[in-house]
C-alpha cells in the first residue's frame, strides 16, 4: 500500500492512499465501509502495521462506484510530505556507505575510517517538505548546498533493546528523504545546523508499507540534478543495514511509532566531486528509490 | 507563576501551578471560574504568554474554599517533567561558558577555541524525566556518565529571523535541565548518543513564567553530587546569551511554541576534573537554579 498525505484547495492535510492512479481518502474510505479509519498518517501508524492487510481486504471488496466517491485525481490534489509534522527530530545516519565515507574524508572534516558504530544526528520536524516544494537557499548561511538521496525507514512499534533478528517487526514502511546538507554550516563538528535548516528534509512521495517491499536491502537509489545523474547505488551496500540500525538505535533511545530513520547516502554528493558542485537558485533535484518513487524539489534563494 | 505537570495515583499527567505550597489543577481551576483552561503544559504554551496575567488576576479574586477544592498537597501528587513529552528534540547548546570550553578542550575532543557561533545538538523527547526520577546507567554503553546543570528556555511563540532586540518576546518561561552526557558515547564527533539516551534530560521542577524572572542573565546555577558542590556559576557568564541564541537559532530553524533550548553548562563537569569523576549506581545529583528550584535524580544501573 502506498500511503500519502494530500490536500485539496479547501482541505486540511489528509491521509490517503494510491489506487489505480487515484488518491483515495482514508477516512472517507473507512466511513463508506462503516470501519473507522483515521485522517492523518501518524494516527494510522499508531494503529500498527496489522491494519494494512485489513485495509487491503476492504479495498478488494469495495464496489467501484463507492470507491470513486471517496477518490480524487492527482490534478485535484497537492501531495505533501507523508508525515508533514513528525513527532520528534528525524534520526539521520551519517557515513553509512563505504564510498561516501571515502569521499567525505577527502573533502570534509571526517576521518575516513569506517565507523564502528552508526553515526547519528538529527533533523528537526520544521525541516520537512514534500515533493514539488522548494528547498530554501539562504546565501547568508551557506555557499555549499548539497544533496543526499536516502532510504528512510518508518518505525511502527515502540521498542527498546530490539535485536537484529526481530528488527523488521518494528518497521511500518519506507520512504525517500533527500538529506539536504549545507556543508559549510558545521559547528564544532555538529551537523544539525548543516542538515536541519527549514526545508532541508524533502520527504515522500509515499510511505510504502513494509509488506510491499520484498527486500529493503536490495533497492536501487539514485539522484539527478537538473536531469544529470549524480548518485546511483543500491541499499545492499549499506554499512549498517536496517536490522543493525534498529538494534543499535533502540539500545540508545526508545524507538516509537512514527520515528523516521534516514539511513545514509551513497557516494556522489556535491562535496565529494572534483571540482565540488553545489545547488543554486532554480536547480531541480530528483531523488528516486526503486519501489517507492521520486521526489522532485527546486532550489529557491531566499 | 510556577507551572508544573503532576499526576495523582489515579490521574493522567495534568497541568498545575504552585500556590501557597499546594498544587492547583489548572483545568479544574478554570472550570471553577467558568474560564476554559487546558490540562497540559503544551496546550497552555500554545495560548501564549498573554494568558499568564489573566490567570494571575483570577487567582487574586478566587475565594479560598473554591481554591482548596481544586488543590492538592505535595503528598497527594507526583511531580513530572513540566513538559513530559516535548514535540521535538530539545535544542542543546554546547561550549557556552568560557571555562567549560577550556575544561572540555583539556579532556574531551573539542578544540578549546571560543565558538564563533552557537554549537547546537539535540536530545530526543524520550530522554526527558522529571525530578525524583532515575537516570539510567547502562555500563554496556558508558563508563563515563557526567552531569551538566543548565538554564533551559521555553519558547512561547512561532518565529523566524527573530532579532536579538525582540528575542525576549518569544520566551514563555524557564526551567532547569541536567544535560546528562555519556562522554565515551560520542560518534565521529556527534553528541546525540552521548546526550540523548533515555533519562538523559532531567527537567523541572517547574516552568517559571518569564514575567517572574527579572533578569535571566543573572541567575546563580549550581550542581551537587552526593551533597558535594561540583558546579557553581551564574548565567551572566553565558558566551551566547538568550537573545543571541534566539536570533541565531531562528535564523536556522523556525522556532515554535514548546521548543526547549538548554543553554549550556558552566565549568565543573566530571570530565573536566583531575582526576575525572563519573556518576555510578546510587549517586544523587541535584541541579539548582536561583528562582526556579532544584531537580534531584538518582543514578540507577540497568
Amino acid at each position: 500500500m502506498k500511503l500519502l498525505t494530500y490536500k485539496t484547495t479547501t482541505s486540511e492535510p489528509r491521509l490517503g492512499f494510491l489506487h489505480n492512479d487515484h488518491i483515495v481518502d482514508m477516512e472517507d474510505f473507512g466511513e463508506a465501509l462503516n470501519f473507522p479509519l483515521p485522517s492523518t498518517m501518524l494516527e494510522l501508524i499508531d494503529m500498527g502495521i496489522e491494519i494494512i492487510p485489513e485495509i487491503n481486504d476492504f479495498l478488494a471488496d469495495i464496489d467501484e462506484e463507492t470507491l470513486n466517491e471517496v477518490s480524487y485525481s492527482f490534478e485535484e490534489t497537492t501531495l505533501l510530505a507523508p508525515i508533514p509534522k513528525p513527532r520528534k527530530n528525524i534520526i539521520g545516519i551519517g557515513l553509512n556507505y563505504t564510498e561516501h565515507v571515502a569521499e567525505s574524508a577527502r573533502t570534509l572534516d571526517t576521518t575516513g575510517k569506517l565507523p564502528q558504530k552508526p553515526i547519528i544526528f538529527s533533523k528537526p520536524p520544521t525541516a520537512v517538505v514534500g515533493t514539488n516544494e522548494n528547498i530554501f537557499l539562504n546565501k547568508k548561511l551557506t555557499q555549499q548546498l548539497d544533496w543526499e538521496v536516502e532510504l528512510a525507514v518508518i518505525i511502527g512499534k515502540k521498542g527498546k533493546y530490539v535485536s537484529k533478528e526481530n528488527a523488521m517487526d518494528y518497521v511500518f514502511g519506507y520512504t525517500i528523504i533527500n538529506d539536504i546538507s549545507a556543508r559549510d554550516c558545521r559547528r564544532e563538528g555538529q551537523w544539525i545546523v548543516s542538515k536541519g535548516q527549514d526545508t532541508f528534509a524533502p520527504m515522500g512521495p509515499y510511505i510504502v508499507t513494509a509488506d510491499e517491499i520484498e527486500n529493503p536491502h536490495n533497492l536501487n537509489l539514485s539522484l539527478k540534478l537538473n536531469g544529470i545523474e549524480k548518485q546511483n547505488s543500491n541499499t545492499q551496500f549499506l554499512l549498517f543495514n536496517i536490522n543493525d540500525l534498529i538494534e543499535d538505535l533502540s539500545t540508545v533511545f526508545t524507538i516509537e511509532p512514527g520515528d523516521i530513520i534516514a539511513t545514509g547516502t551513497p557516494a556522489g554528493v556535491g562535496a565529494g566531486r572534483e571540482p565540488q558542485e553545489w545547488m543554486w537558485d532554480g536547480d531541480v533535484v530528483e531523488a528516486t528509490i526503486e519501489g517507492i518513487g521520486t521526489i522532485v524539489n527546486t532550489i529557491k534563494e531566499i
